[in-house]
């Protein structure tokens, strides 16, 4: 008898377990000092999509924050394939993790003295934003108290699960009624949620900040999009006050795509709906998932 | 046959087992937004010391963070005595953790919704500075790029594996040469190391930084002695122009007490070796570890 691996399947030590076996050591460094970094791609009608990007990221976050690992590109390539075609799922949600490790030596607090090691993972697809709320428009809370984490403590160009700080703000959202959070940074500029980068569409323009914030491959397809639809695009600061003057806001991420915002605080955009730039970008957004350059097909029969 | 606890002890779920066997699932948001708490007491020569104020700080970080566990403080402390007198260690490091858990409906991105579970694990004792390194006194480097991540973004008086900043600033230290590292924060104001407090004695005067840091209880302890040595103690924000300017300086943690420093960057202190106040200090601090009021003994022959 096979192991049911429809609620997710992960690829630890050379072996395919089912999502719920996955582990590792409550004294692995990646853990106890959240000293770890990973990425995130999506599979969609059966294929994954722009999944070299996200390979290419993973990389440079695993320099960026000194944890080799000896699986090279190709061999989590072919990982989070084997993992997603055993589970069979056709839209899926694909997690690939680095860590520190546990120290070789005990005792030690030398971080070149860990064992450093690779893991994946896939679940059934999800949405940071459920759809019901992305199709009403998402309300969205900036608290005032609680700022992003700097980029001179942690590089958020390096994926990181230091999500203290969008912990807090979500639990603040989630107290005044809200949907989700976004972030200020300490300069009052807009960052990033728990989860998803932000964009503002003023007149002709599409803008997402430039500093603090994720380097979304969702985003990147976004202002791509925006592009090829005759838009302006603008990456650079954006303080809360401008942000708040958009004509229309949306949120990106790869685990649902384009959100729709209608409200920020006590501020509504494009009449308490999802606007029409935002419809637009979506559509334009939606049909990149076809293009075969974007397409990684899963065998599903291997 | 018993398994061999001997290089560690965990309580995971209602079981006791070797340290190798304690694992959390790889989509526990403990990890995976590293949203969690925890605390580390020890054990020296058979007994806890100071308990009672690691389990109340614990208590407090819980609720800082909103982790609710099924554990009362009373749970914890038979717990980790258990643990500890499973493994027979005599002396001990001994973490506390409760995490929020993997998600109880899939797909959801609502922290309320987590099901926050509690462990506990004991290792050998470990010094966080090696006991040969604090004997010459210790290197301590300061980076100027990497900044400690502020307490509007994540509390540090809520104990957090949030360490992406000290574990830069290590990596920063080693490379040129030094032991470990001190980070300031945004305002030039020096905090803490990875895993420890720091002290300047100026005088008369015992000093600490206020904000910023772990309210570590080793720090507690450090400054009830200097009172009671008739030294002053002034917990406030130190610059690192001032801190440079100490007679002596020294780190404190749980695990491993009182480091002397003989360097900060290329300033050297008390004749690069530690300072005769340090070394007062030291002594006075591991006579603490006698007084019947701050000790537990741990009852290894249940």
């Amino acid at each position: 008898m096979t192991a049911d691996l429809s609620k997710g399947a992960a690829w630890m030590n050379g072996e395919i377990v089912p999502i719920s076996e996955a582990k590792i050591p409550v004294t692995d460094w990646g853990f106890t000092r959240s000293d770890c970094t990973y990425d995130v791609a999506s599979v969609r009608n059966g294929a994954f999509f722009r999944l070299e990007d996200y390979l290419d990221r993973f990389q440079a976050s695993l320099s960026k924050v000194r944890i080799s690992v000896p699986q090279t590109k190709d061999d989590i390539r072919e990982i989070v394939h084997s993992i997603v075609a055993a589970s069979g799922l056709c839209d899926s949600y694909v997690a690939m993790v680095a860590s520190r490790g546990v120290p070789l030596i005990p005792g030690t607090r030398d971080p070149r003295q860990c064992g450093n090691h690779f893991f994946a993972w896939c679940i059934p697809y999800l949405h940071v934003i459920r759809p019901e709320v992305a199709a009403r428009g998402a309300h969205l809370f900036v608290p005032e108290d609680v700022r992003r984490i700097p980029p001179d403590s942690v590089d958020p160009t390096a994926k990181n699960y230091h999500w203290g700080d969008l912990t807090r703000g979500l639990f603040e959202a989630l107290d005044a009624g809200f949907d989700t959070a976004l972030l200020l940074d300490h300069q009052g500029n807009v960052t990033e949620g728990p989860g998803f980068n932000v964009f503002s569409v003023k007149g002709n323009s599409v803008r997402t900040p430039d500093m603090g914030v994720l380097e979304g491959i969702t985003r990147r397809s976004v202002l791509e999009v925006a592009r090829e639809l005759g838009l302006e695009t603008e990456v650079r600061p954006i303080k809360l006050d401008e942000f708040l003057e958009s004509d229309e806001v949306f949120t990106a991420t790869t685990a649902g795509g384009i959100a729709p915002v209608a409200r920020v605080n006590d501020r509504v955009f494009s009449n308490d709906a999802p606007g029409p730039t935002t419809k637009r970008l979506e559509a334009a957004f939606l049909s990149l998932f076809d293009r075969p350059e974007h397409r990684q097909p899963v065998n599903y029969s291997s």
